[in-house]
């Protein structure tokens, strides 16, 4: 079994550098497209096999060095008591946002094992299909971007709902904060379980709050997640978009790997992030609508950016977008996995 | 004539920090909200004396240090050609978006003194009625973000289809920025020539950009509108949100003053623009929903990061969110006038 994913999370020497795309699976893809022509994105997500059919496709097509499991950061939400709706078009709507503390303490308790058990199974089909030296991540939401959902009822531009309750509502804040971290960490401890052999907490909207305000909502609680996942061998990989000008407090969750948007060179990033930290990044995702020639030049842009290719796992600074060329992102893998092996051998 | 706002741009010694706030004529007050019961947006922007009244309103209220013309970033779209609607609760929509090069090139010229006359009337009546006092500041989109909307046809978050027009249309795209930066220049121009003390050229959704696009898109376009408008005295703000990771790109304008969102500390800001620069900013919006005691604290670490506070200009990182309450503006101006005074006092 390969681990050059795993080896290069721990920032292990590594023959070339791997690459994975957030969101890899997904609608640019005509085989995604296919199977969600005939069902509904919630009912993929909830079906072992379809999930681990989707979560395949990119690998087979593209060879890329590590899938992720099809799931949603909101799966989460509705063992608590939410409501959660992906409307098409619009995104997910939750029909009974938290608007007040006794929301807050209404929430149910969640059985993972039970609730969540559909994300397991999905994840153990998932390993069972895979190549041997292709891991599976799994993933969830932080406390920060699950509890923005919640308390705006969907996404937003400007969080003034979410921000509003942590400052007028301290108290059922941390309390909230509390219940989605334990959720959290038991969700992905399952899908480690199951087979998982890394994970992934995505901090979505993270970049909305200041500095202080994301040591105090983010690095927290992301922090106790790390902390309360952490195996021997199974590194765990933190990104929260938009954090770029505090990557130091993300970078103080002790992730093993951080993930960077494109908005921060790898070099700038390097220089936030701890010693024996990992980087993962930070292709602007628009890049890939450009013709190749300057696609080529911005890949080889983040690879330079990364020093001498240890300790980086090439990925988008974003989810891929829904109008990708198919092409450009076969050219893209193919290019990270000849040029960062040349380098490797020349120096 | 007291010239506080205009001393602290060009980072003269002040008695004082002086305050204004983005967008600080908005829906939070009751008397713009009993305007625009009667009158829609568009009209207000239109018509000088609903501009005049509205601009006058938080000066009246709440004592701040300059005032800004309400106006809109898109004034300039329609005289192009580009069919722009305000939909209530939607925002701006173009009906007619760019989606090809010829589109450009078939844009009209703008004839700023007839098209965008209004705004320049609408700054001469609000100059002569403001005290002597509260110098009035003119704007304007940048480039970047006026393309976006012209491209995507409203607001975005992920904007797709500018990032494939500018990698796929290059040269188009380079002469929809020259016309856009044209525009820009004349209708900053006329608002200088109409009594406007300083201006801000605004660029929203420059953040989306890698730190490359950003030079390439942004700095450039943005730096032509600069020299374009240079007066003696008359200050010049460029401030594009989301950029604190490479604001020394947006610095490399040469404004006179940098704005800068919550994101990034005032200490870290001022390591990244040039000497002489001013910054302005940049405590979060949603930090005005918090209890006072949290808002005094937020407001003072804005202060202490801003060191002895000469060169800066205080400000929001954000436009004020409508559900901001009076009394926590009303109470953050008169701290914020009376703190940093007794500060450059007691040292």
């Amino acid at each position: 079994m390969s681990d050059l994913f795993i080896d290069a999370c721990f920032g292990r020497p590594t023959a070339r550098t791997p690459i994975w795309l957030m969101r890899q699976a997904g609608r640019y893809m005509a085989e995604y497209r296919a199977i969600r022509a005939k069902v509904d994105f919630w009912t993929v997500c909830q079906t072992p096999e379809l999930a681990c059919e989707v979560t395949l496709q990119p690998i087979d097509a593209f060879g890329l060095d590590a899938a992720i499991i099809f799931s949603d950061l909101l799966v989460s939400l509705p063992p608590l008591g939410l409501d959660v709706e992906f409307v098409p078009g619009k995104g997910p709507v939750i029909h009974n946002p938290i608007t007040s503390a006794s929301d807050v303490y209404a929430l149910r308790p969640v059985e993972a094992e039970d609730a969540l058990g559909y994300v397991g199974d999905a994840v153990k089909t998932t390993v069972a299909a895979l190549p041997d030296d292709v891991p599976l991540i799994g993933f969830a939401g932080a406390p920060f971007t699950l509890a923005s959902y919640a308390l705006e009822g969907g996404s937003s531009k400007q969080f003034m709902k979410t921000k509003a309750f942590l400052h007028t509502e301290p108290a059922a804040a941390e309390a909230l904060f509390d219940k989605l971290t334990q959720v959290t960490i038991d969700l992905l401890n399952l899908q480690i379980d199951r087979g998982a052999r890394a994970v992934q907490i995505f901090d979505s909207w993270a970049g909305c709050l200041d500095p202080d305000d994301y040591a105090r909502w983010g690095t927290k609680y992301t922090k106790r997640i790390v902390d309360g996942v952490r195996r021997p061998g199974v590194p765990v990989i933190v990104f929260a978009k938009g954090t770029g000008t505090y990557l130091d407090r993300v970078a103080a969750t002790g992730a093993d790997v951080i993930g960077v948007d494109w908005t921060l060179p790898l070099n700038e990033a390097r220089a936030k992030i701890q010693p024996g930290q990992a980087l993962q990044g930070n292709l602007d995702p628009g890049r890939l609508l450009s013709p190749w020639a300057q696609l080529e030049v911005a890949a080889d842009r983040v690879m330079d950016a990364a020093g001498d290719g240890t300790g980086h796992v090439f990925n988008l600074g974003h989810g891929i977008y829904q109008h990708t060329p198919v092409d450009h992102v076969r050219r893209l893998v193919e290019h990270v996995q000849s040029v960062s092996h040349t380098r490797r051998i020349t120096g």
